[in-house]
């Protein structure tokens, strides 16, 4: 049998398979609606209850902030802005927001269809580290600014963004914070106390959850027009019959990533390391960003030499899974925005390869990856025009 | 063991267990994202790509059209409304949205926030006999008219409302026609060639698929700006990463609603005329509708002297789910929206039971489900201070 090695846990991850049974029954038995008044549907209310408390434990939030699940972090993403294009900007006459050139396009492509009705959108550059400072932010907040959105970790480079001092810097100034928090869950320690953010975004297949399911942690007291107006669904702030099985799969998904943040920090950042360390050895091959404030989970590395694509054709060849950046923008063989943006040359940026592991792989897979890559490189670089050794 | 009656159909559905095996394989084997360019994203393709035919299939769409995968009808509801906003009354000037007084909330709600807006809704009543004409919609559309948005079925009476006719008109007058058709796919004909319709909203567990998937339908050419921006999934349409295991499960959900089509709209009225001759059998009872305009599976049910909730209440108690309405509403106990619409006495309003079938019921379930509401009507109107025999 072929190997199958997963190495792409940014775009999306294996569900954790202690989950399925867990959301099992709330298909063809317990399948009421929950906000039925019948034994159907009050029957899914302990269930869904635990789910919820495992998510606020999950991000820390407080009893009286308030976690509304939607359908992905996409439409966590979209509603932010787009609410906040209704509450501040179109009643409270704000007009700036304030964001990165690295955001994903669900916060990218947000904005400048906001750009398109007249909101000014500053979208903050990244350094040479791949990151942007809080000071960054400071310097650019306006009277009129009405919201900063700042990735925590990029889903690229898997760089950690400054969030606590950006959150205080944005409460000082009485400016909404939002972060998309889509890959620091189950990566990093997320406690939205600690943290000083209003809003928060995250995606359930992120992190050994279902895809189609995510969340928004509200602060209390933030008011947000709803992107799905309806019934009276979660309070009514986010309409739409409640996916079951998938907000206990996403709750329970919740409860392990952090259950198991202590070996995402040691055991998987010690395969990814100790794969880091073996791929550098190769000639002219480049990471980008320090391990230090780097996600454990994630290498963005370049070969000269080799297009992005030809590598991940190799390694798919032979079983192993990987990425030339997010799965969004696979489909069009650009440059790497990130690798542009920190100020790779043209023809770096487009030799840019994604490895993303998770606490499923082990160090057996790694090291066959290893060889795989080695000798990827070699037989490339042998038919590359435009790399000469 | 406790009796389990489900008569609730169009609150949510149980999904057909033969479809549970289907979605399997993708949560923990087949977990790739279907944008990923290696074999974990592009084994994934000819699932979804069947999925996808069947719901073309299920609709009789054109090739040429579309069909975008949305989180839930509310989704599609919401998108097609503000999509609407932002292309037409926006960007064209025009300011007016015709729809009726007895949409879901999804529509209800959404066409109030687009009133805060300054677009101007007119809300069609309904008739006496529970719906509403196509020359009703004629006489309201007007030069500024961006959309018209009728449901095709009533949730709450099983009432179908003229679509192919006010399809006709819309198409005369050139004004954007969306149908809400979550209440009728699967228990009458959908055809969107047939009803002349421009967009066409609907949601899985309708139709014995999962809840928190559905899509909408729109015709090759109409544009519409997303609800969801971001990255270039759906052709840009509808972003966020796709929920590959319940794609699957709608398109094979919606494959079986047509399979059993016939069936619903013999067996399972059948089933449903039995019940509700039965039921007229009691004295001061009424149920809003005739037959022949009515999805099979649906009755509302007045008890003159007995609230809806009471009634509900001891019906539970014996096993059997039903709805004073709609699921949405449910939790405040407000009077039917539609009973008062078509007329009804105050009292009577607050006396509606919807009883919903689906293929899983037998029509031993029926009997039971006949023999306890006659136990109930009697001990409540015992009970009852208004009431008088
Ligand atoms: C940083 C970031 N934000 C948002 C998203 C969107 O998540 P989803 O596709 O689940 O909506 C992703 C992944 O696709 C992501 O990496
Ligand atoms: C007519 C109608 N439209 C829309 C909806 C919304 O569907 P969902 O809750 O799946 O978004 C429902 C049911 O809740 C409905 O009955």
């Amino acid at each position: 049998m072929q190997k199958r090695i997963y190495l792409d846990n940014n775009a999306t991850t294996m569900l954790d398979p202690s989950i399925l049974p867990l959301m099992q029954p709330y298909f063809c038995e317990k399948f009421g609606n929950p906000n039925s008044l019948h034994k159907y549907g009050t029957e899914t209310h302990p269930a869904i209850q635990e789910a919820i408390e495992k998510l606020y434990n999950g991000i820390n939030a407080a009893d009286s902030d308030d976690i509304v699940i939607t359908g992905c972090a996409t439409e966590s993403n979209n509603w932010v802005l787009k609410g906040v294009y209704f509450d501040e900007i179109l009643k409270k006459g704000k007009k700036h927001i304030v964001t990165t050139e690295v955001e994903h396009p669900a916060i990218g492509a947000t904005c400048s269809f906001l750009e398109s009705l007249g909101v000014e959108v500053t979208r903050l550059p990244i350094n040479a580290q791949g990151t942007i400072t809080a000071e960054q932010v400071a310097e650019v907040i306006r009277e009129d600014t009405a919201l900063v959105s700042v990735m925590w970790a990029n889903n690229e480079t898997g760089l950690i963004f400054p969030i606590e001092e950006i959150g205080k810097i944005c409460r000082q100034k009485g400016v909404l914070f939002h972060t998309d928090a889509v890959q620091a869950i189950g990566k990093i320690l997320v406690d939205v106390q600690k943290a000083n953010v209003d809003l928060l975004s995250f995606s359930a297949h992120k992190f050994h959850g279902p895809k189609g399911i995510g969340g928004l942690y509200i602060r209390k007291g933030v008011e947000l027009t709803p992107l799905l107006h309806g019934g009276e669904h979660m309070r009514g702030r986010r309409s739409g019959t409640l996916n079951v099985p998938y907000i206990i799969a996403m709750g329970e998904a919740m409860r392990l990533a952090n259950e198991y943040l202590d070996f995402e920090l040691s055991a998987v950042r010690k395969m990814r390391d100790y794969l880091e360390d073996k791929l550098l050895e190769i000639k002219d091959v480049f990471v980008v960003g320090t391990r230090e404030n780097r996600v454990p989970n994630t290498t963005l590395i370049s070969v000269r030499g080799i297009e992005g694509e030809a590598m991940l054709w190799d390694l798919n060849k032979a079983g192993i899974a990987a990425s030339t950046g997010s799965a969004c923008a696979s489909e069009d063989l650009e440059a790497n925005p990130v690798m542009v943006a920190i100020g790779a040359d043209k023809e770096l940026a487009h030799t840019a390869i994604r490895i993303s592991l998770s606490r499923f792989n082990t160090q057996e897979e790694i090291d066959y990856t290893i060889e795989v890559f080695k000798k990827a490189v070699e037989r490339l670089r042998n038919i590359s025009s435009s790399y000469d050794a």
